[in-house]
């Protein structure tokens, strides 16, 4: 289902040469560099250019402004590790086994991880000559055979999991990653890897912001002349939150504020140094989030904006995240998409993007996204099915949303069975407020059917996260 | 208290001459044209560039990139009457008597209005040469001496009400304002008036967007050559919602969005006739909403975004509404403002910017804004009262809002009285979700004596609504 593709009108856009002229010559582009800058645990609301009244970001809102957002984008899952998995794979979660209904996501103490078999973008597209690195949390898989390295990526510089694992009980008499303003770094003995070595542990988080972007910045001028793809989980603003010193007491929205705005800057510096290295014109960049805002960390989580629920549920809220590309010359500048979208498209638009074949051996569940960046037409994603863990909770086919499970993001609040399934239109109601199913008994039928033929050609992978 | 001032960087930003060349010259700038667009139940999340997923605001969001766009702007009340009344006075409507803790706003049968004694900004811009005309909903009093004629403006065309009173019961079988997709025209027994004249009745409301953009229109094109002064308060998205043919079924958001769809496009409109007009650098234009979403209407009601409750209350849903300026050369291009603000203030601004005294005779409420719009220093507002009728509710300094009463805007529950009262920290907080008055026993002092000082100086007026 196509939507209309709106755009503010801005005073000019810059609409440069490349790659048109050289599709006008018959040439074929040359591929791009790519960059994916994933945040954590940020929340559908938590932009300035997503209507947050508080919170500053004036680079993401500049690049919202020069490219183009995302009304309707989706992360794959609800948590870390499954969203993860689908966006460097392209596959839900069940398919490479990377979700679990009790644990959630991989923990310190985990023995699985991303398997071997998997194609990850990083692989694909090193295929093609591309220099890869990971920089940021990676959360697929910690143990040596799984770390990113094993995966595509030429580089790795981050954290093995989340920020609020390997709390340490001695040093934490208060423990727990809750609301805390007065926590210490080394309450927490996360490491920080280079590859596949520790350089560092417990990791100072209040640098990691900065350290992920000079980390960055280095590997973009390193690869200036060669095609490269740039991998950026930051760790923030998934609790417990740090921010430099430079960064630190700016917001007025408080720590959480001070975490996002670091985040801002440092895309700031990203977007800067593309530019510097005339590279801006070769060099697509997506911003977005791997789910909603936990909410049950109050003020140190996010905010959803005007969506239902948060992190942790198939509600709105804890799956639609903000999603800006940027590219100028390709993408028109200011435009906003309400297509339907999530991060596994991401695999098969950079794979298209790069020339890489998409793989045939197994299901793909991501739809190229190019002709929604680039203006060339419809989406090719109709659906969408809401996962938590290896139970479809939920499913989207053009503005309704039937829901047969529901459940909050956090607490102990067991699963509600729905049947007949809720059925929210989301344009009409994006805050899934007023259940339609008695006036629409033919949408539940035909999302029925959709699911069963969903579910006929679905294969569960062996689960790793248990 | 004064907030940072955030500008989104826009690739440039025109400077015209006008303006900051008159003062070079050390003469005086020639008193701009003042146009102000109201819109009516708009909620804060309703439009693009306040993050509403859905609804297609192209020419508001391209005002705000031209222009300033306001985080933390308030309506005066949280319904009709009371908010238009401070609009035009720079008053507490407690101060002039309009306002009603029974009826709330004037009803056909009232036999109350907006009094002789109290200046409008159309009397005090009038008596500097300025042409006026108020095109839309009066709703300060349908009684002869109560019209917006006999309050300051030239010319009046439009309803002396809301669009949902005067129901005819013969005609509505199914009587009420609330959702009905198949509502007819002619259920309500609305008077469209030109000046005093009533020319249609019932008025045709799905002419209603487009007849008064139209006139709007002709008022510029008339006044061209001198100084003007434009109120139009539109009567959308106030219930029953009523689209032209050109607007209805085209926004995927339903009848709601194609009410507010088309108020954009009238927005587009009169910016585009101050351009063709060669008016634009003469032309201050400024946009809001004279309360909340009035939520109990359901689909048929608009979005607080991530704000609290919506019309009727004094949470923040109810009154922070969306606020956009637009002075091209004088106000800088993009700028998003954090400042407190609300709509008595603009009373005291355009009175300045106009060169008209400010009444000394009676206590003005507003503060002039000029210093937030045109970047010259800080605010001057540091405080703002929540009424709801002649009952203050609440009151907000600097980031803190205490609440001494809360009530739902609509339905049978009950006030509620706090003591202590209600405390949270609106940057912090914008959701009003977590009370932190134990935390704070010193804001809540300092706050009890504001409202104390506060309440020594007020007399309140003779009520007009009940």
């Amino acid at each position: 289902m196509t939507r209309l593709l709106e755009t503010i009108p801005i005073i000019f856009s810059l609409v440069l040469p490349y790659g048109s002229e050289a599709a006008a010559e018959g040439k074929p582009a040359r591929a791009p560099n790519i960059v994916v800058i994933l945040a954590d645990d940020l929340g559908y609301g938590d932009l300035g250019c997503y209507g947050h009244p508080v919170i500053r970001t004036p680079h993401l809102d500049r690049m919202a402004a020069e490219g183009m957002r995302f009304t309707d984008f989706y992360a794959s899952e609800c948590v870390c590790t499954p969203s993860r998995a689908a966006l460097l794979t392209g596959r839900l979660p069940v398919r490479s086994g990377m979700c679990s209904d009790n644990r959630r996501v991989l923990f310190p103490n985990s023995k699985g991880g991303l398997p071997a078999e998997e194609i990850t973008t990083a692989e694909a597209l090193k295929a093609k000559g591309y220099a890869t690195a990971c920089i940021g949390k990676w959360h697929l898989g910690h143990l040596p055979q799984y770390r990113a390295i094993r995966h595509g990526f030429d580089h790795f510089f981050g954290l093995p999991y989340s920020n609020d694992m390997d709390l340490d009980t001695n040093a934490a008499p208060r423990a727990g990653a809750s609301v805390n303003p007065a926590r210490q770094v080394d309450w927490w003995n996360v490491p920080l890897l280079r590859n596949d070595e520790v350089i560092e542990r417990p990791v100072d988080q209040t640098t990691l912001t900065r350290r992920y972007t000079e980390e960055a910045l280095q590997f973009i001028k390193r690869n200036r002349k060669q095609p490269f793809f740039l991998y950026l989980p930051h760790t923030f603003p998934h609790v417990p939150l740090f921010a430099s010193r430079q960064a630190r007491n700016k917001s007025p929205r408080g720590l959480y504020g001070d975490v996002v705005e670091e985040l801002d800057w440092s895309i700031g510096q990203i977007l800067e140094t593309l530019r510097k290295e005339r590279l801006e014109a070769k060099t697509l960049v997506v911003f977005t989030s791997d789910n909603g805002p936990w909410l049950t960390q109050k003020l140190e989580g996010g905010s959803a904006g005007l969506l239902r629920e948060g992190k942790g549920s198939t509600w709105e809220g804890g799956m639609r995240v903000p999603f800006v590309a940027w590219w100028p010359g390709r993408i028109k500048a200011g435009a906003v998409n309400h297509s339907l979208a999530c991060n596994m498209d991401l695999f098969s638009t950079f794979l298209k993007l790069a020339g890489a074949p998409i793989p045939t051996d197994r299901i793909i569940d991501g739809k190229d996204m190019s002709p929604l960046l680039f203006g060339a037409g419809p989406g090719q994603r109709d659906l969408f099915f809401y996962y938590r863990g290896t139970q479809l909770f939920a499913v989207r086919k053009g503005p309704f949303k039937a829901h047969y499970i529901t459940r909050p993001g956090y607490g102990r609040e067991p699963a509600a069975q729905h049947d007949p399934p809720l059925l929210y239109h989301l344009d009409h109601d994006a805050s899934e407020q007023f259940d339609v199913a008695k006036d629409h008994p033919e949408v539940l039928a035909d999302l029925a059917r959709e699911v069963e033929r969903h579910r006929a050609g679905l294969v569960p992978g062996r689960l790793q996260l248990e």
